[in-house]
């Protein structure tokens, strides 16, 4: 045997925020706002203290999240919660902060193919909008967090260079967001490259919190969230129930389900705000109301015997 | 941002064994042995160098593994790739012998509870037949790996102590085994248990190959997987698809699928003998022998763009 390096530092705490209402249903086909609020019942139950509720963007291109205003009317009901919403610009940023979300993300694709595909710019010029967006949101006292989505890989165009990303990232700290995250917005992202690129982004954010968003795509999710803990990640996002994957391919893996983030969380001795058998159940209801079996592997095997 | 430890040190190469025919088959209806062959030609052609065949045990216990001599005999045909047998005691190992494998995996379970219903013996009666097991091996120029099932939990008990675990890895390395590994033999570990485990073993061998095996019964496959990479194992155990969940529940997640693995080590720089395209191809004749979909993710996914 050859030697190894020694166990990884691991933060004692993580911290989740649940997407499965953002992230999760956007490309469902819609549902009742009475169904969104079951399924956030469940959610809440669960302990979570971030919440991803809607996004602020296009009704015609997301049908799914068209009821955004009407949801955020309804987040008062639960205390002690910070809800935010992802928005594409400027207009979006108003329209949540208008609607009363604690937290807004600004989405900023660091490959220009599927920033062009996904908000009609290009990469510099939504990274030149976060100055904007963060004085939007800052005048009402709403944080942002920039996240870098296409960080890893483009669908169209494959790889993302490093230095795109490390330059989306240098301008969110230059114009005040409140945090970072990292997006695996395809699922290709595997440990090691996750671990790179952490490493490059690490010292350019200094005390800002860093966050990771991974998908179960090609069944790496999971490795890549403990890779990202392990290279200094401290927050990351999860939809209960693996929920985001594209319903016409069944099976289709989606956002890395919380239950199985939790049981691996709480596995290495890191701790969360997510009650294990709670988010469970959330993913059941989500199951129940999406009309299809969702690929959350606790879904089906459950928690082992604990010691 | 907090301080974190360097990237750990990852081998440039790592052996895969294929599983498929053996722990891939094993809960599932048998099926005819030229169905076999075929997948068996579609894992040869995955440049695979180590294949578990098949197991020489009950044939009422595991009726799928019944032909497991007719089998063997069909394995000339494959020069160059180490075919091996899963054997439950010394009548197994003597079959697989005279069978002409090269290679026997003999499983002691580190729980009791497993092991006496597995193959009704005590952990210790049954690690102390290691050393006959090897003299039969050894005799005929066969080697021995010694797996150790339910390395980290017990289904009907629990965690498994890691001085039960120890204690069968010393009495193998004492009785001669070839090789050792570790069996997450329902899918319950998790990363940091992974390492921590490896850790405790790795003293005990010396020079000895050390191998894992895990489930993605939990979603945590991959993850335990590259841990156990890190933590300095070189072997690990695949199964084109992911085959070997309970065909009962649809969905459920079974060994690692040989693709999903190929493609996160390709990814950190790891070499292995298996192409990835023929693994994904190997997966889809798996597939279409057993007749429903099975949880590889990159059967549905497919390869990223490359650089």
């Amino acid at each position: 045997m050859t030697a190894t390096a020694p166990e990884p530092a691991l933060p004692g705490q993580v911290t989740i925020r649940e997407v499965c209402l953002r992230d999760g249903l956007q490309i469902e086909a819609p549902i009742p706002l009475s169904a969104k609020l079951e399924l956030l019942d469940a959610v809440v139950a669960t302990g979570v203290r971030e919440i991803e509720a809607t996004a602020f963007v296009s009704p015609t291109k997301v049908p799914a999240l068209a009821d955004a205003a009407q949801l955020a009317a309804e987040l008062g009901r639960y205390p002690g919660i910070t809800f935010s919403a992802l928005v594409a610009g400027p207009g979006g940023a108003r329209r949540a902060v208008t609607a009363g979300l604690g937290s807004i993300e600004y989405v900023v694709s660091a490959a220009d193919s599927h920033s062009h595909a996904n908000v009609g710019r290009s990469t510099d010029d939504s990274a030149a909008l976060i100055e904007e967006i963060v004085g939007i949101a800052h005048a009402a006292d709403v944080t942002v967090e920039v996240i870098v989505a296409t960080a890893w890989d483009c669908p169209f165009d494959g790889p993302t260079a490093p230095d795109r990303v490390t330059a989306v990232v240098a301008a969110a700290v230059a114009a005040g967001a409140d945090r970072i995250a990292l997006a695996d917005t395809i699922g290709t992202a595997t440990p090691r490259r996750v671990t790179r690129l952490i490493e490059r982004v690490r010292p350019l954010i200094d005390e800002l919190p860093l966050g990771a968003h991974f998908h179960n795509t090609r069944g790496a999710g999971l490795a890549c969230a403990y890779a990202a803990v392990g290279a200094g990640i401290t927050r990351l996002d999860a939809a209960v129930g693996g929920l985001g994957g594209c319903p016409f391919a069944p099976g289709a893996s989606g956002n890395i389900a919380t239950e199985d983030l939790v049981y691996l969380l709480r596995d290495s001795d890191i701790a969360t705000d997510v009650d294990l058998a709670a988010a469970i159940r959330a993913g059941r209801v989500a199951q129940q109301l999406i009309g299809r079996e969702l690929p959350g592997a606790l879904l089906r095997a459950g928690d082992r015997i604990l010691g």
